[in-house]
C-alpha cells in the first residue's frame, strides 16, 4: 500500500547487557519491519571493537546465522529504514558509524530534522565533509565538534538541533536512548535477564521476551553502560521537556495493534475510535466492512457499538509481489487488484458502510468505491477514523504534496462526491483528542498547528 | 506412500482464446498462490510450437515481464506445486511436457491417484520410462500409449486412473478441462472476452476480470479450442459420473474465502461453521478471539449469532522470514512467534473462547493456550469448526501419521486436558454437512469413510 | 571465443569404488569445463538410492560444499553441457535419470546421433513420451524397451544408433563406459586406490589423483562394480569395432595439451603441427606470434624448427564477461577488444607470422589482421594448424553452415586475400595425418569423407 | 599498520570530455581489474550533479547496460580496490565521494599514504569524524579543511600527506590527476577524440580506443576541465619533485605486459628480464619451464638468449573457482592443484630450469619443484627475474611480514635447499637497474633503501 498511503521512517531497536546482543536486536528488528522494508543494518560490540552488518531488503534478507554469528557483543544498536528517495542508497543505511574525537560512534535515528540544511551549510563552512545525504549525519558532526565529553555533547547537539528524533547512539562501552523535547517519535525502555532493551514500539519486547518498563521521556537521555556490577537506568535531567507532541498518526495508521504507546494501546485506541465514530455519525446500514487490515479494528468498534454486523469482504491477497502484470483489455476499476479483492455476494444489495484509517490521496478508496458499486452495493458510505489531512508533515510522515491530497480545499461532502460515496464522515479532531488521552499529540497535518516554525522554504 | 510420490496440493489455471494467455495464467496463478508454493510454471502456444517457463518459488520470483514475453499465443495452462518431500526438486515441476504419437502435449494436476504403484509397475514392464516421481505422469504415459485420438485416450486413462484429479491438458490446439468421478478436487469455468479461463478457485476469475460460468462436473472433460468461428464449450458425456465427493478440507481451510466451490461461497461457509459452532457449543464468555488467518470468519459467525465480542487479540507478523533466530535463555511459551503474537491486556482476567479452523497435530493449539495463560486469561475455551482429525487423506492433504494427530485414540476431553484447555468442542459432522449443503463431500479424514478403498500396503 | 569458433558438446567424468564419489567426479568435470560451460549435474549412488544435483552454469558455480555433501556414495558420474540452441533449458542438463524395468538409470552422453529422428518416431509410434530434446533420451528408451538384462540391452541400443558416442551409464550396482564404434569421442580408464575413474580427458585423472590406464576402445563396454571383493575391469568383446575415426578437432582444437588421447599427447600433437608447418611452409619473417592460447604451441614448435623468435604479441584478457559496453564512436579495427589485446611496438615495422588453430569464419582472423595492420606491421602472413574446414560435422562439433566457412568455394589465396594477409598457408591433410599418428582420425570436416552416411535433410 | 589501513593495489581511470563517460571508464577498468578484484566503482557528472554506482566483485559484475545508463555525463572517474582485509567491506569501496565546502568532490586513490595516523589523529582532534578506514578520506577532510579554492587545497594537502598515491579528483566543473612527488604508482595521460583519459597503466587506453600521450609527473597535478571551448592540458608547476622512485614490482610482476610505464614496456622489460638472467645465471638444461603466467615472457626471453626450448608445462586452468573440494586421500603435492597442472611427459628425464617473476613465501613454489620431481624430472634448477625479497612494502604492496618471507634470513643456497632446487638463482639488483633503465625505482622491498622514512611502529 505504499503507492497510497504515506509512508514513514524508520523503527529503532537496542539491547545493552544482553547474552548475544545482535540475536536480539534482529529479532526486534523484524517485529517493527513495518517501519521501514528498504534497508537494515545492526551494529554490535563486545567493547574491544565494533561489528557491522547492513544491507538493501527485509531483517529476513539482509540477516542469517552466517551473518549475526559476526556482530558479537553484548550491546548493539539496530534501524529498518524507509526512504522516500526514488533511488534506494546503501550509503544511507543506518545505523551509521563514524570514528571520531571520541572514538567509535554509532547512531540510529528515527524522524525527521526541521534545520538540517542550515545546520549543514554551517558545519561546511568549519570544513566538515558529508558522506550521506541523511539528516543523521548532521548529529554525528554536532558530537564530534563539541569540545566536551560525549554526555554533554549529546545535550549541546540536541539544543541546536529541530525536528523530531528518537535515538539510539552507541560507543564502545554505553548506549544512549533519546527523544527529542516534543517526543514526536515514541521510544520505550523494556527489561530482560538484567539488560535493558529500547525499541520504537513495545511489540517489539514481545518477541524478545522483554518486559515493557516505560517510554524514554520527551527531551530525556537515558545512559545504558555495557558493563558494571550495578549498571543502572540513569536519566539525565530533561532540560528541555516541553508540551509532549506525540505523531497522532502513529496509533491512527502506522504502529502495530499489539503495541503500546507512551502508555496507549493501539488496539483499543483504534477499537475506540470506531466507538468514537459510532457517536459522532451512526449510520443505517446493512453491514459494515473495514478496508483491511487498517480499517479492521475500527471497524469492529463500530459494529459493537451499534449492534452492526462486520464482514471481511475486502480480502488481502498475502502474496504480492512483482508478478501481477496489467492486462490492457479489462476495465481495472470492476475487478480485484493483486493486493485486494471483493467478496461480491456480501455487499450485493445491501446499504454498505466502508471503514478506514485514512483517506491521503483518495485514489485507492475511490477505486474500492467502484469496485463496491460494480459488485452491486445498494448504497456506499464510508467513515475514515480521522480528521481529513490537509497539511503538509516536517517530522518524518511521507505524505504527498497538499495539492495531492483528497481533502485540500474540498468539503467533506465534495470529497464524497468525488470519490462517488452515498456518504463521507471523519472522527473530529475532539473526537481524537478524546480517544487518544490526555498526554499531547501533534495534529499538524489536520489543523496545521505545528509545534514549531516549519522549515523555510530554502531549506527544501 | 507420501515419501514416493509427494502428495499434491497444487492449484491449476488455464485460458484459452484469450490474448496474451500466459500472462492472465500468471495473473491467475498469483491468486492461487496459497494452493503451492514451492515452484510454479506456464506453458503457453500460439498453435505452432509449445513455450514454457518453470522454476523454484513464488509465482512473483518466476515469472516477469521477460519471461512472460517469451511465452507467446492464445492458450495456456499454469500450476502452483506443494510438495512435502522435504528436497524441492525442479524436474517434478508442472505443467509436465511431452513430445508424443500424438505430438506436443502439456498437463497439470491438482490432486492425487491412488493407484500409481500399480500403474507405473505395469507401464515400466512394458518399456516405459519414468523421469518425475510423480503420478502425473503416469496419465501422460496412458495417453501416450492408447491407440486411439486424444479425446478417446483421455476416456481410457481416466478408466484406468483412480483416486483424486483435477487435470488441465493442453495440445497445441486444443485444452481439455477435466475432473475425476467423485470431484474430489474444485475446478471451475469462467468467460472472459469470447475466452475462456479454468481454475482450481473463482477467486482467480475477480483477478483477471473473467465471469465465473459454472463448475467442471464430476467425471466432466470440457474441450476448448484455440481458433475456430464458434469455439464453443463442449462437455463430453459424463461417463463414470458418481456421488460426488468434494473434499470438506477446501472449504474448511485450504481454499480462499473468496472462492465458490461448487456454488457454495467459502466465506458463507466459514460464518456459517461459525454461527452452527454456536448452536451446538454456546459457551458464556467475555471475549471470542480467532487463531489468524484460518478463525477468524468461524468467530465472527460465532460471535454474531451469541452476541459476543469478538477480538483480534492475535495478531499475525506480516513479514515472515528465515530471519527469526531462536535466543535461547527464554522460555519459548512465554513470548511471542515470528508469526503470531498476542494482545495480553485485552485477554487478562478474561473468559476467552478461542475458535480455530482445525487441529492437527496440536503442538501449535497448546503453544497458544500457554500464551494465553502466561497473559493472564481466566478461562480458555477452544471451539474447532469441524470434526476431529482421525484418518490420512489419500487424495492430496498431507496430514501427518495418524499416530501424530492430536486427535487420534484421544476423547474430547483428553484433547482439551491434553492442550491445558478449560474446555474444547468439534464442529459435528452432521453440522458440517448441514453447512456445506446437499452437494456430497468427502469426510473420511474425519471418518474413515472412503469413497474408494484406500491403496494397499504394498504400494508404499 | 564462443562466437567465432565451432563448440564442443560435453565432457563426461565417473568414479566407481571411489571414496566421496561425487566429490571426485565434482573434481574432474571443473578439469572438464572447456568441454561444456552451460550446464552440470552428478549422480552419485550408495547402491541403495541416486542422488543427483544439476543446474545451469559452471561447475563452480552449480556445485559447493553442501550441494555434495547430498550426493552420497562411492560410485557417481557427471556431465558438463555445451548447447548450440540459443536458449538454455534445465530440462536437458544431464545425467539424464530414469526409472525403468530395469531400475534406476542414469546416463552422461558426449557426443551426436546420426539417426535420432528415424528412431524417435519409430519409437513414439510404439507409445513413447519424451521429456527433453536430446538424442541421449532416445537412447535410454532403447534400453527401457530391449527385452532383456541391462548388458544385452545395451549391446542392442548400440545395433540401433548411429554417430558419435561416448557414454556413462549407471544403475544402483554398477556403471558401465563406452564408445561408439568409430571412437568418434575420446574417453579414458584411470584408477585409484583400488577404484576406476572414467573421463573424456586424461587432463581430469591429474586433479584428482588418478593414473592413466588406458583408452576405452571403440565399440567396448567397459562394466565397473559398485562392491565385489575383487570387483574387476570387464571388457565386453568388441563387437561392432570398426576402423577407429577419432574427431581429429580434439587433438587440434578441443581438448586441453594436458590431455592425452588414445596415446598421443595434446601438446606434443600441437608442437608438432607447428614444426610440420615449419616444413610445409618455412616464411621469412621476423616475428612468429600466436593468437592465444590455441596457436601457442604450434607457434612454439614453428619457431623452434626455424630459429625464430616467438613473442606473445597478443595478449589475453583474463576477466571476460558482459562488462565490455561498445562505444560507438571508434573504428573498433583499430583497438583491442574484451578478449584481447596487442602488444603494438613489438610487431612495428616488421614481418609478422600469425599462427592460428583453425580458420572457421574467418570474421575474428580478419579483425586480428586490421589491428596488426593498424599498429604498423610491415608483413602479416598467417599459418593454419590443420586444412581448411568445408564441410558440417554430424558427430558432435558445433560448425556454422558450410555456406559461412571462410573457406567454402575460396581458395586459399582468395581467403588470404579476403582477410587481407600477405600470405596464408594451411597444415595439408597428409601432414596432420603425420602427425597425429598411424590411429584412424575423421577428416570429414576437411575432405567430405564421412565415416557413416550423413542424416537426412529430412532429419534435421 | 596494514590491518588498520588495508593496503591499496587499486587501479584508477578517468575520463574527461568524453562522449558517455562512465561507459568509457567502465571499460578501461575492465582492463585494469588485475589491480583489484575485490570492488570497483564508477562517479559520473554532467556538470548538475554526480551519479554514482558501486559494488563488491569484478567490473563486469558490478556494472551492466541498467547501471551504466543512470551514470550521466561526460566525466567521470572510477575505481577497481583490492583490500587485504579478510572481510570486505562496501563502505570502503571508491570512488569516496563527499559533500563540503568545495561542493560535491568525488576521489580515486591507488596507492598507500605513510603517515596516515598522525594525520587521522590531528584530524579528529579537529572534529572530524572518519566513515571508513582508508587513507583516502584522510586527503578528503584535507581539503575540505583547507581555507582555499580546490586547486590550492590540493597543493597544501600534498604538502602534507606522505607515501604513494596517484589520484583522480573530481568536482562538478573539473577533475584533477595527481602523482605523488616520488611518482610511486604509475598514471598516464591519453587523448581521445577531443578528450581526456587518465590511467593507471596504458593498456585501458588501448580497450577505449585512446592515445597515449605521456605520464603524469611525480608532483604533477594535471588540471582537466569538463567544459569550454579549448579546454586545454593544464599542467600547475612541479612543486615537490623529487628523484622519482616508480615501484619497480610494477615492471616486474603488478602491471599487464602490453602496458608502458614511464615509457618502458612492461613485456620488453619482462623478456629482457630473462636475456639479462641469461648473463647472469648461463644453466647447461633440457628444457626451460615458465610459472604461468608471470613467468611466461621473461623464460622466452632466457630461451632466446641461450637458444634453449621453452616449453609450457605448467599448464593454467582458465576455471577457477570455489569448486575445487579437496580429497582427503591423497597426496597433494603429486597431483595438479585447481589453477595449474604439469604436462609430466616433457619433464620427465630432464634438466629443467623453472623461471618465475618472484619467491615470496615460497609455498607455492616449494609445491611446484614437488610437482616436477614426482613427474620424473632428472634435475631441477629455478631463476627469478628480481632480486630476493626480504622487506615490507609501505606503497602500496602487500607482502606478509618479513618473517614470512622464504628471503628473510636464509642464503640463496639455503632457499634452494628448502625448496628442494638443485639450484637457484635471482636477478641481480644491478641487473635489474640495467634492465629497468635510467628512471629512478624504488627497491625498497629488496634493498630496505626507503625513500621515505618508514611509519613508526607506534602507527600500527
Amino acid at each position: 500500500m505504499k503507492t497510497n498511503y504515506p509512508t514513514h521512517y524508520c523503527g529503532i531497536f537496542g539491547a545493552v547487557q544482553v547474552h548475544d546482543a545482535a540475536r536480539c536486536v534482529n529479532n526486534g528488528l523484524s517485529f517493527l519491519q513495518h517501519r521501514g522494508e528498504e534497508s537494515c543494518g545492526i551494529t554490535s560490540t563486545d567493547g574491544e571493537r565494533f561489528y557491522e552488518h547492513k544491507g538493501m531488503g527485509l531483517v529476513s534478507q539482509v540477516f542469517n546465522e552466517e551473518t549475526l554469528a559476526l556482530l558479537s557483543g553484548t550491546m548493539a544498536i539496530g534501524h529498518n529504514r524507509y526512504s522516500t528517495t526514488g533511488k534506494s542508497e546503501l550509503r544511507n543505511t543506518q545505523p551509521l558509524r563514524i570514528d571520531c574525537r571520541l572514538g567509535d560512534i554509532a547512531l540510529a535515528h528515527n524522524g525527521n530534522l526541521t534545520n538540517t540544511d542550515r545546520l549543514r551549510r554551517e558545519l561546511e563552512s568549519g570544513g566538515a565533509i558529508f558522506q550521506t545525504t541523511t539528516d543523521s549525519e548532521v548529529m554525528l558532526h554536532l558530537l564530534a565538534r563539541a569540545d566536551a565529553p560525549l554526555e554533554q555533547a549529546i545535550k549541546e547537539m540536541m539544543a541546536k538541533v529541530e525536528g523530531a528524533y528518537s535515538l539510539l547512539i552507541m560507543t564502545r562501552d554505553k548506549a544512549f536512548a533519546i527523544r527529542d523535547p516534543y517526543g514526536f517519535r515514541p521510544l520505550s525502555l523494556g527489561s530482560m535477564n538484567g539488560g535493558w532493551v529500547v525499541s520504537s514500539e513495545t511489540c517489539a519486547f514481545d518477541i524478545v521476551g522483554a518486559r515493557y518498563e516505560r517510554d524514554v521521556r520527551p527531551g530525556e537521555i537515558v545512559v545504558m553502560e555495557l558493563k558494571g556490577r550495578d549498571s543502572a537506568l540513569t536519566a539525565v535531567p530533561e532540560e528541555k521537556a516541553l508540551p509532549r507532541k506525540l505523531c497522532s498518526f502513529e496509533p491512527i495508521y502506522f504502529a502495530r495493534p499489539d503495541s503500546i504507546i507512551d502508555g496507549r494501546s493501539v488496539y483499543e485506541a483504534r477499537f475506540d475510535m470506531g466507538r468514537k465514530l459510532a457517536q459522532e455519525h451512526p449510520r443505517k446500514v446493512d453491514i459494515v466492512i473495514p478496508i483491511p487490515d487498517g480499517g479492521t479494528i475500527a471497524a469492529m468498534g463500530y459494529g459493537s457499538a451499534l449492534g452492526l454486523q462486520v464482514h471481511m469482504a475486502f480480502t488481502r491477497n498475502h502474496y504480492i509481489g512483482r508478478s501481477f502484470i496489467c492486462p490492457t483489455q479489462v476495465r481495472r476499476e470492476r475487478i480485484a487488484d493483486h493486493k485486494i479483492n471483493l467478496i461480491a455476494r456480501l455487499v450485493k444489495g445491501k446499504r454498505v458502510l466502508v471503514i478506514d484509517d485514512s483517506i491521503v490521496r483518495g485514489t485507492t478508496s475511490g477505486k474500492r468505491v467502484a469496485f463496491l458499486r460494480s459488485a452491486g452495493a445498494a448504497e456506499i458510505h464510508m467513515l475514515v477514523s480521522c480528521p481529513p489531512h490537509r497539511n503538509p508533515c516536517h517530522y518524518g510522515i511521507d505524505f504527498p504534496d497538499p495539492a495531492k491530497l483528497a481533502a485540500t480545499g474540498r468539503s467533506v461532502d465534495e470529497i464524497a462526491s468525488r470519490l462517488g460515496l452515498d456518504s463521507l464522515g471523519y472522527l473530529s479532531e475532539q473526537g481524537l483528542k478524546d480517544v487518544l488521552g490526555p498526554h499531547g499529540h501533534c495534529f499538524a497535518c489536520f489543523n496545521g498547528d505545528y509545534p514549531e516554525k516549519p522549515p523555510t522554504a530554502a531549506s527544501s
